[in-house]
């Protein structure tokens, strides 16, 4: 079983700590997270981040809400207030859905402990679905090390790894499994502007010990043209009844440019990021983050210490969609914990209700 | 005719001043150059940068050799050295052709002036051609903006305005003759990771009153998924001979998702930048600066000071082609001073030979 290094969540008494994503790979600091308030800021700074830690935190957001406001507890404030917080990744609707299916028809007086225990319940369980999507993607890069002379070159995208989790990761589940099976794995990692989550993969990759490189987005393709890429793994931020993918922005273009030089395409997700209620990928709400994150950078400075600096002037007008939507059918696979299948038979896997 | 706001490039007696494009869009300053290791360093360090800027400043180099070195002038030497400097942009090695092919026939006292004059008739000729390439790129423009209501959405990548030459741009030529013309043309402007030279893009445009937008180069494929961009123009580093496209890294991408959606992918290139001597695009030598650029960004703090910072730590491991190829069969024209040709037709409009 893995173990995070540093949980990106854990329960403490009537609050969470959490890891704080935004001062990452410089400084390693927690956050205690104690009201509603500080939970919905957590999300929408991205203090946590990733479609799996979102919906879990979100999950202890209702249980915190609850015992902070224990004597006039408002539930539908609560899930009101943490649905608000980013639109695109639905594990953040699915985790809500399941805090009220539990929630809703017990008495008030037994929902704080139950939405503790219902909370705690996601937490383990994306815990698991994580080494489940390791296990099954697996099997995919050992296959690909067996036709390369036992050597496999992953590009990935954004950070889908233990950071943007409770377990080891979706995009990085396969990763890890393989390196640790002995597997000769060794990953592109690109920057992914504006947010720059390529530096948490290139983090959690040096921690792990995992070979990896750190590209610009941009060359991506000159690396596919060259033959330096064998499979392209990603996470997802919602997956469509389709097969559609909503992911990091720029995933789409990384699709287009495996698509051109036959390189598999795949999407690792657990089944809390598929939302059957999305006929496609149309319909998946885009995040816009406005033009401040396109327009600064944030790192150290010659003193180490932490500091942001503007890279274009105050007036410049930027557009900031957060995802791009990956069409199906540039999608070899979706990387599930029930397996891998084709991005239109996601049904097959999960041909029962959602929570 | 088209005048600089600021001369990239402009002689002053045994010297040439030139702005200094690394501290652009935050400070405005120029450099004078009186060495043949200043020219050198200034082309490396991207003092000086865009090919046409590029083959310029080191036609302009040797001119500065041989006076300082009036006594023993070492032209070969001078030549070696501006040819090592930068190996992707072709425009370096015509310049360096055509001062060769004017300065070694002719005796060794006559040369000095010799390599001013031809310096300054690469400096005029460049300007001209800019000017001509904006107006056969107007047309193009003018035309979609007939079928859009009058306006015309571009995107373009990297900095191929009057920054990048000596008159008004390449690929930005068409897009200010446009404006000037009354067309609503409006410009997606990516920021061109690792060394963000969008940014110089948004400077001029911002200068110059052209509507522009600043996105991660991320955001291509999702606005060009959403209708919103109608053409794509980019300059060129070196053009091969059956059309094939050496451009800022990144370039390819764009061109794969522009084909993709059915949107014309023009290159805007002076025929200085064709190299008839390089076959196809696996001749082009991709240069590679290294992992720093990848790891750090450049702007101004918040006192307003030019600082730079570490995006990820020391050790990282970066790989940084500048430059990728975008294969001919996904351009629909290139844009020369002489008109615009299919990329397999380059021959039909500069059927001599190329000095």
């Amino acid at each position: 079983m893995f173990t995070q290094p540093i949980p990106t969540l854990r329960r403490d008494g009537d609050s969470i700590v959490i890891l704080d994503q935004t001062l990452l790979p410089h400084r390693v600091e927690t956050r205690r997270l104690t009201t509603l308030e500080d939970v919905a800021h957590a999300i929408r700074g991205m203090q946590v981040r990733g479609a799996p830690l979102i919906g879990a935190t979100a999950a202890f957001g209702v249980a915190i809400a609850l015992t902070e406001d224990s004597r006039h507890p408002r539930l539908t404030h609560a899930l009101e207030t943490l649905a608000a917080t980013r639109p695109t990744a639905v594990n953040l609707n699915w985790a809500l859905g399941r805090m009220a299916a539990r929630l809703l028809p017990i008495a008030a007086s037994a929902r704080i402990e139950a939405a503790w225990d219902e909370a705690e319940a996601i937490r383990a369980g994306d815990a698991a679905t994580c080494a489940d999507i390791g296990r099954h993607g697996l099997a995919l890069l050992a296959d690909v090390a067996r036709r390369r002379h036992g050597r496999v070159r992953v590009m990935t995208h954004c950070n889908a790894g233990w950071l943007a989790t409770l377990g080891e990761g979706t995009a990085l589940a396969p990763v890890y499994a393989a390196h640790a099976r002995g597997i000769a794995v060794h990953v592109w990692v690109s920057e992914t502007r504006p947010r720059n989550q390529g530096l948490l993969t290139v983090w959690e990759l040096r921690e792990a010990g995992v070979p990896h490189t750190l590209i610009a987005d941009n060359a991506a393709g000159i690396l596919m043209a060259r033959g330096e890429v064998d499979v392209v793994i990603t996470g997802a931020d919602r997956v469509a009844a389709n097969g559609d993918t909503a992911n990091k922005v720029g995933t789409y273009l990384k699709a287009l440019a495996a698509r051109e030089h036959t390189i598999p395409f795949y999407i690792a997700a657990p089944s809390s990021t598929v939302d059957f209620g999305c006929r496609d990928g149309a319909a998946i709400p885009i995040e816009d983050r406005g033009p401040a994150e396109v327009c600064t950078a944030h790192g150290v400075n010659g003193e180490g210490a932490l500091c942001s600096l503007r890279l274009a002037p105050e007036t410049t007008a930027a557009l900031n969609p957060a995802f791009d939507v990956t069409p199906a059918r540039f999608i070899t696979g979706i990387v599930t914990e029930r397996g891998v299948c084709a991005p239109a038979r996601l049904r097959d896997l999960f041909p029962g209700p959602r929570l």
